[in-house]
């Protein structure tokens, strides 16, 4: 197969509502694109939730990483990339690029994917799915920005505790992937923003959480500019881990 | 000019993120989109803000009414029409139709909206704007549905207190109006959702608030299935009123 015909390209324009007030696209909303270009991407190949639901088998987000030089202005269009990297027994990488109005990329994300059953909850081998089909799409464009790495956090007084309402939780019941990305930068002042922006925001989901939990955010600065934040719920168990450093 | 041209037509999909646990699309999302359309069909008429900003005017949302037999269902394609019923010195009448798949409408909406200068903060008189044209683009195409009518709360007991955070706000600097209708629908149990729909939602915008403004949320049962919603500011201003009927 072509190396271009791997690749999934998606057309976007920032909309008003989806801005911050620097005019920028928030993070939360580049996320969900990025969410839908791997489901446009995987349907179009045969491996949607879809497809997958036929086999009661869904896509499980394990990590994503986002690092950019900038972000599309209200009003701006822009176009997401996205393709595979590698596909192991239990994992598959995903790769994206952001493109700015005239096609030149603005930054690059990298996520990680597990796919489970959805009644035993246990992961399925990917390399036996469908033959191992899943690997002739694996692509070697390159993505010039670091794999999610390690993000610990020993700090244990939370600076914000949060109770999982309606609008957090998705069509599976659990609270929704971009919440998460929206409450944790919630824990920063509005002067962070104004300031500065986000260079590059890491996600590892560990465990799900539900409506009524109460999520306990616990934040510790690692350097001048970076952040890993943790999120538990119900006083016990990790939910997700996230590291922000700004520029 | 044809009735026809009058009515602009846009085209959505439900998205996976976009919908609550029951599978349908959330009335924050279907509320951006409808926003979104109507800055499309001002925009094409020369009534849109980029146009209006030349003259440091802007659209101010006031009144939204939604009424809905059904919502769009996760991945189903749906559009969205909309045009102007009448225009008045200070406020304009914007109806919609909430299209399903097969082109037939599930729900309607009414909206008005001011004029507004950016500078003075004060009302623009529409019927002079660019020598009245914005009257050409009146249409009595029928909306079925009520318009938005008295909210009124008069419960002094709040049911819930926030502040507003980074993500609430929008590129204006105020918080987001579709923000408004998550935090109203986050009011109720999830059990509500379970069991009920929503039938009809209002909107009242009265005041803008800020970043770090503590809102606190007053909510007055009217009836089996109806809720009257009023939001303050810093337990002064009334920033929104709104009614949510379930069925």
């Amino acid at each position: 197969m072509a190396e271009d015909n791997k690749v999934g390209t998606y057309q976007f324009v920032a909309e008003p509502f989806h801005v911050d007030f620097t005019e920028r696209l928030t993070m939360g909303v580049l996320g969900n694109h990025l969410l839908n270009c791997a489901g446009f991407h995987a349907a179009e190949r045969g491996f949607g939730i879809a497809t997958l639901n036929e086999n009661h088998y869904t896509w499980v987000l394990s990590r994503l990483a986002i690092e950019l030089e900038d972000m599309p202005r209200a009003y701006q269009k822009f176009s997401i990339q996205t393709w595979v990297e590698n596909v192991y027994r239990l994992f598959t990488d995903r790769n994206f690029a952001i493109l700015n109005e005239e096609g030149n990329p603005v930054g690059y994300a990298r996520s990680v994917w597990a796919m489970i059953s959805m009644e035993s909850r246990k992961p399925i081998d990917l390399l036996t799915l469908h033959g191992g089909a899943i690997t002739d799409y694996i692509c070697d464009k390159e993505c010039p920005i670091a794999r999610p790495g390690r993000i610990k956090v020993d700090e244990s007084e939370p600076v914000c505790e949060y109770q999982a309402r309606y609008s957090d939780i998705d069509i599976n019941g659990h609270v929704n992937s971009i919440k998460y990305i929206e409450h944790i930068l919630d824990l920063f002042p509005m002067e962070m923003f104004r300031e500065k922006s986000v260079r590059r925001f890491e996600m590892a989901y560990v465990a799900e959480s539900y409506y009524g939990d109460l999520l306990t955010f616990y934040r510790e600065r690692k350097a001048e500019n970076e952040y890993d934040i943790e999120v538990k719920k119900n006083n016990a168990e990790v939910v997700v881990r996230s590291k922000v450093i700004f520029n």
